[in-house]
């Protein structure tokens, strides 16, 4: 690290989006709570984004405007980079790795950066004695990347699993309030603002997968792993599902699920039916809940926005702040070379019981056709403990006993096959 | 601080019950985990407990026997004494100020001692450099400790509260589901060894009251001040109230609650009625939750186990590696001259909804005679929202429109005076 004076803290905001304007107001407003808690002033000495010009409702004029993300990267006087451009590649990266080679200490709420290049990154921030931090970039307000790594430092983790995305979270809730479908809440929440114009990181569940992969790292200690992840988003819920979730005390939500078990970490991003009474099931709209298993603590939720200029920018000002103390926490928890390698299986190791739906056309939407399925089911080898349906009997969702995703799926694939004319299910993990 | 070897961690652990117990467990079973995330190895060297030959059911034979809780205090090889003895006076709080001014960080799990003397502890405690961590004094396994002193540090926070004693919520829970009464559950407590042989700590609300007090003095940055609290516990509550809370959608819990407003902290401790489908209102059993509010994070929930062996245990190891890591935070989030000297106001000033209960003789349990009581409600200034009672008419509740709980109390005074021949009804806040 370059010699730096210590009587303040100085920083470097790349990005001036919701979070970036965020993270100035409290450094602005709460500036005297922050010092006091961080022992020192925090400084903004430079920021950058792509538009000098906007107005972002912000006092920006005390601060330096910097050239481009490599000055700021190489700033001498800067002592950390707050990094909250986003995407995983290219400048970004380049800029992360140029500030840390440079001695900076780097505050992120990347989670794409982290998900692919974290493992890499940490190393190098190792060697530098630098630290990243990215509390913002899981589940917003709630402090679970410290939880874990810190509050929960005595426990062996046995499964870590949350409502990771509040798009989706949001999504699914207005579906089912008010019963219309998918694409017409998606067209509105993207109007309204709460979803991207291009809502594949959300919907389709990379944006969770990536905060799984570093929950799951920090949880286990091992290495990430964003490549081991089976990822299936929310596009095929229909507000048929929802009804049948309903029905079954249930309500449906994109869960990210890791669990050790036997030497393997097993993990998921999959639309789930959860309990309506449970932790899970009542974290509607924009919240995010995660939940930790672990020995001895045994199970702990975390309920918080998930997203927003507030919760996020709280959570890279504490960050700020862990830093500016001079507490330099290990990336994930444990240094680089302690980090396992880990044998990693997909979601369909989870046992569980199963929902799985079936669309019947017109002509096949009666007690008769329904029952001739469940036999073939029944014969398949798959064991139903509750069939439910839509009035019209056009759609119709049997529960299964307690199986894996594998099992069920070959098995549903092979009877889908005989009995014919039908479109193959949608099959969804009960989690309980 | 003298000085000492720096590849391990050394610590003396007072107090051998089931936490320490358990703090010895995670230690011997976890270590290498444990030494991973501390950065070096924790070294227990010695022990003490009231009795030395007791079989505790973990092997203690490589630790030293303390002579006493003195020489352990001023033992110039450990780093830290691990206070797990119980109780805020006597020879505890000597040994405590003498393992401090002997350069020694406390770890420990003692609300009481803390809630009483932690501001002038916390003083001696920044003039040694050393400091005294308690994760483990409020909410079990739940980290909100860490959470409101670093996670949530660049907050202004708003409220804090919480269910923060396990027994009471278990007794409030078994209450609901076996419809039995308070002595008749308390007393099964106690026998299952649930609750202790003076449960006075806990059904009383003290328990609540010390953990409430540290809760807030980190939230908002204020002076402890026990003595500020207004205290109710849960003796009071009915088999009929639980009825009648059940009718009114809602459950009752103990709560410990703080708001800051207007210059002031408004705090309490005493019976609420919350929303069954409510964060407060799922949360059952041994189960502990924590709720906060702050800006800009919004509303956050946490919960986990409140007590017991392995949640304890866990937030005392947390700790522990937190200091061996060369982490130590300021008691109270900051440094002691910064906290607030604070206006405390008791919970009477809290604006809400009151539940209003009535216990009537048998000639008087008729509509008639409610009619009459509700007259003289309405006429006495206390607006009232809805009526609700027992089958047989001799338990009637009313829940009022908000008001301030000072309020209530005095007009329900004045009201019941002219009303004559009834007990002075059970008045309990409502919390949305």
């Amino acid at each position: 690290m370059t010699a730096r004076s210590s009587d303040s803290f100085k920083i470097g905001i790349a990005g001036l989006g919701t979070v970036g304007v965020g993270v100035v107001k409290i450094l602005q407003q709460n500036a005297d709570t922050v010092a006091q808690r961080a022992g020192k002033k925090i400084d903004i000495v430079s920021v950058i984004a792509s538009s000098k010009d906007k107005d972002r409702g912000v006092d920006l004029s005390s601060y330096e405007w910097a050239d481009d993300l490599k000055q700021m990267a190489q700033d001498n006087r800067l002592d950390c980079v707050v990094e909250l451009i986003g995407g995983s590649d290219g400048a970004v990266l380049d800029m992360v790795e140029t500030a840390i080679v440079n001695g900076k200490d780097i505050v992120t709420a990347n989670k794409a950066l982290l998900a692919h290049h974290g493992y890499r990154l940490a190393e190098i921030a190792e060697g530098e004695s630098v630290t990243i931090a990215y509390e913002a970039a899981v589940a917003g307000g709630i402090p679970i990347i410290k939880s874990l790594r810190e509050g929960l430092a005595a426990n062996r983790m046995q499964a870590v699993s949350g409502i990771l995305n509040g798009t989706c979270n949001y999504i699914l809730s207005d579906m089912r309030t008010s019963g219309r479908d998918f694409n017409t809440v998606l067209k509105e929440a993207q109007e309204k603002g709460y979803a991207e114009a291009d809502p594949t990181f959300d919907v389709d569940g990379i944006d969770t997968a990536h905060k799984l992969t570093l929950l799951a790292a920090l949880a286990f200690g091992v290495k990430p792993d964003f490549d081991a992840l089976q990822i299936q988003g929310i596009r095929d819920i229909t507000a048929h599902d929802i009804d049948l979730a309903d029905m079954l005390g249930c309500r449906i939500k994109l869960l990210g699920s890791a669990k050790e078990q036997a030497g393997k970490v097993l993990q998921t991003v999959e639309p789930c039916l959860v309990p309506t009474e449970g932790m899970l099931g009542s974290t509607s709209g924009v919240y995010n809940a995660v939940l930790t298993q672990g020995d001895p603590v045994g199970q702990s939720v975390a309920i918080g926005l998930g997203a927003g200029e507030g919760p996020t920018a709280s959570s890279v000002v504490a960050d700020i702040i862990d830093i500016a103390k001079g507490y330099r926490q290990s990336v994930f928890g444990i240094p680089v070379q302690c980090l396992r390698e880990m044998t990693w299986e997909n979601g369909d190791a989870f046992e569980a019981p199963y929902y799985v739906r079936l669309m019947l056309s017109e002509q096949n939407a009666s007690d008769a056709v329904v029952e001739s399925i469940k036999d073939a089911f029944t014969q398949g080898g798959i064991c139903i403990d509750k069939t439910i349906m839509s009035a019209d009997k056009a759609v119709v969702a049997f529960l299964t006993k307690q199986m894996t995703g594998a099992d069920v799926k070959n098995k549903a694939d092979i009877i889908m096959k005989q009995v014919g004319g039908v479109k193959p299910p949608l099959i969804l993990r009960v989690e309980r």
